[in-house]
């Protein structure tokens, strides 16, 4: 799922602690199973940062002169709730307008080739 | 750009030190600064990873039973060369098949909206 956060709040996105946090929550009330959390802040401005989830990855980007910030939210299995992130995430930056775009992975897994096995 | 690699060598895709080194290395040849990176090695098999690079990231997930991986790679700017990091990964991870999609992020930001001021 890739969500476009427009005329944000650029003091909230341009906050390492509020992005951080928001990120961080929205994965939570998707279900989904944190395991690390990877944010920087650039200079001047912006925000960049992955939450690295046993279901996949939340990530963000953030323009704060712009009033932008790009989310990317990739998940395996029915378990995750992305809209539910999506939705924390407009409310927590002040997103006034906002864009979600739902793209499938690994379409052409079902076509021919050949299996193999793989010691776990 | 969205990377789907299919029929990939199993080894190399389960392979902790083998995934990562590809991936920095992509970052490293499409001209990327690399700030940090995070890797994860899943039970019973699977790899997730990104690399958070001053122009955005890469991230990949790897499904070794499917020999199947998805690469995320997220830039800003004219200065990264997505197309050269994707080359790499296709030729280190042996995949047989790949397909690339490139999608605009942003695409709404010329449209009206207030601009702002930010410290920095």
């Amino acid at each position: 799922m890739l969500l476009e956060l427009y005329d944000c709040e650029p003091e909230a996105i341009n906050s390492l602690d509020v992005v951080k946090a928001s990120m961080v929550e929205a994965a939570k009330r998707a279900q989904a199973t944190i395991v690390d959390v990877v944010f920087h802040e650039f200079s001047p401005v912006g925000i960049s940062g992955v939450v690295v989830i046993a279901e996949s990855h939340l990530a963000i980007h953030t323009w704060p002169e712009h009033r932008y910030a790009a989310v990317d939210v990739f998940s395996c299995g029915d378990i995750l709730q992305p809209q539910i992130a999506a939705d924390y995430l407009v409310e927590q930056l002040g997103a006034a307008r906002a864009s979600v775009v739902e793209l499938q992975r690994g379409v052409l897994l079902h076509a021919p080739h050949t299996p193999v096995a793989v010691d776990g």
